[in-house]
């Protein structure tokens, strides 16, 4: 076994974060005397699973499992580092996890899966969904995240969402309506270039298609997705019949001329010649970490409003914003899945908390405004109470 | 629907103990800042999941996965419940998991799978296991929980115990120590009687013959298990080499006549005329809840010392009493596995507890004496050290 190196100065306080793990669990009534044990556990316990046995509808009354969200990975596709397996990507879920409980309010447990056949996948995270009241999906790679996700919202009564592509999708979304309302432009005449067709790509162009935006052009690394191409996974080929409209054949440069809107979910660096060619007052949107497809100081010479994943730089599209509210409005409602109204109220939503105080800078709230969960989370109830 | 009918009265404070779960989840630290972000979530969590995948011995410093004991069932043998299902049994499960944090410091969460198949439940578990330190398997009915607890403990290099088997047989090998201490016998003159040819009867014979019991009969619901039976399943068949020697034949009755040690694991009543049959100054264990085999008071004229599994009477049989210790002790050795000598080191560390202090109506410790952990944990740690 190789000794690890010593860790470098000045990444210790990252590693002092994460000494000794970051979720911690506990009893919510201490156990002190044979009376605690004798209604926590038996024999009082059991009068509890005799009433559950019975009436099953009970157990959200006296059960943690159903305010549990799973976050639930194979360690496949984790942040940029790619397929690192279970372990590995723990650190990642452990602290997604705390994200929901501080976020939220809502417990959340990780769960690093040993397997990369989406059968076993689904079928363990079937046969284990008693134990939870909802499912995060994260960092499962393309394209098998998308059957996996589809066959468990299939399978499961309850909310099942992978967060890498509508978490992202929502934040995106509700960035791209204030930057529209900034610039007074309409979902119907903005033409959106979105680099990176994997999980998340492609969710930010269903979600703004169903938001109304029209011409969509989407790339992967071979450029843009057309109908001449044909080297095309089943997945991007479901693209072509509302994507690309005019059939533009090219990349990055022959993709960008004219357009209002740039989403980058890809990375790799566009020349600022490229940036040159939008359409005046352009939308910006570099999302790659740790390195945006167009540095913001570049962007802002093409660009009306820019905005980056990145939290040094204004307008941070963070899934933050979209997940804990998302999950909470959906178990408060007693949602048994997640429709697409429920996204969509999510992200206008979280657009109009800050709807009277719009600037090129602010587009969208800080993950620290305390309007944002309960403003998503509320418009997530009521969309699925008024399905 | 069946609208479930109220709550008798008595029972409330059952049900207040469990009103909205009784497990809590929580970050170790708050997350208040974008600077708290950046070090629990992305992009610090990236260095720290990098140096896992190169050097995942480094797990245990890092995650808080190493330290949690998952608590897993199929809800097929809920205490006395029997086979109510994941979703009826999770208020035990739950419970198990806030004694574990309670009286461990482990963290601990329980997960009921909807399957009942041995092959799918092998599969889930050991697809999971990454997220764990350690298995701690439950209320799974016989003999499928013989063959889910063999397969794991070999596809697994964390540690898995089926608790109804082995940690009842540590707390009743304990007992009967101090016991024999108490009235002045050795293991090897015993003739012990263990009514209940399940999970937890299988697993105390097991024990004590390895504590040094040499003279066990075992009573199943058709009688005494011996040559002449012809209804045995495989794992009955197996207990034929070492027990009931002397080939005895017919029902408790003929079992218990000069029996020095009565263990009950089986529910039903015995005669008070048959337990007169025992030998002078007998040892009786009448652990069913909420009644005992031989009721306390009608034990109390025959035998010397009485347990039960019941708090309001003395020398109460409880888990509670060794799988905290146990479990601890094995993740603080790093343990791979739990062996034999680790479970003997801890019924002998359990029944030193209170070696000075013996009485009939105390040859267990409370479950509330706080040498009980460290002892037990403590000898585990050292029996895997030295193995």
């Amino acid at each position: 076994m190789t000794t690890p190196p010593p860790i470098d100065a000045a990444l210790q306080p990252i590693y002092d974060a994460h000494d000794g793990g970051k979720l911690s669990i506990g009893s919510k009534r201490p156990i002190r005397d044979a009376a605690d044990l004798s209604l926590v556990y038996t024999p009082g316990v059991a009068e509890v699973s005799r009433r559950l046995a019975e009436y099953p509808s009970e157990a959200p009354k006296y059960l943690s499992s159903p305010r549990t969200v799973a976050v639930i990975t194979d360690g496949t596709a984790v942040l940029g580092l790619g397929d690192i397996g279970p372990v590995a990507s723990l650190p990642v879920m452990e602290g997604k996890s705390c994200l929901f409980t501080e976020f939220s309010g809502l417990a959340s447990f990780p769960i690093a899966l040993d397997t990369t056949d989406v059968d076993e996948f689904v079928e363990t995270v079937v046969r284990m969904a008693p134990s939870f009241g909802a499912i995060n999906l994260e960092d499962i790679s393309a394209p098998r995240c998308f059957e996996i996700e589809d066959r468990l919202r299939e399978r499961l009564d309850i909310p099942v969402m992978h967060d890498d592509q509508h978490g992202t999708a929502i934040v995106v979304t509700a960035a791209m309506r204030n930057a529209r309302r900034l610039t007074g432009r309409e979902d119907g005449s903005l033409k959106v270039v979105i680099s990176g067709a994997g999980a998340a790509g492609i969710a930010c162009a269903k979600m703004l298609y169903a938001h109304g935006v029209a011409d969509i052009l989407m790339l992967d690394s071979r450029g843009i997705i057309g109908d001449e191409r044909d080297d095309l996974t089943p997945v991007k080929s479901e693209l072509l019949g509302w994507t690309n409209r005019s059939g533009i054949v090219g990349g990055i440069a022959e993709a960008l001329r004219d357009a209002d809107v740039f989403v980058g979910l890809s990375g790799g660096t566009i020349a600022e010649e490229v940036v040159a060619t939008m359409a005046p007052e352009a939308i910006i949107f570099g999302l790659s970490n740790p390195t945006p497809e167009i540095h913001p100081e570049v962007a802002a010479r093409y660009a009306s409003v820019v905005a980056t994943g990145r939290s040094d730089f204004p307008n941070q599209i963070n899934n933050v914003l979209a997940f804990p509210g998302v999950f909470l409005g959906a178990l408060d409602a007693g949602a048994t899945t997640i429709t697409e109204e429920m996204k969509l109220a999510a992200a206008d939503a979280l657009s109009d908390v800050i709807v009277d105080e719009l600037r090129p800078d602010l587009i969208i709230p800080s993950p620290f405004d305390p309007r944002v969960v309960p403003a998503v989370s509320d418009a997530v109830r009521q969309a699925w109470l008024n399905r």
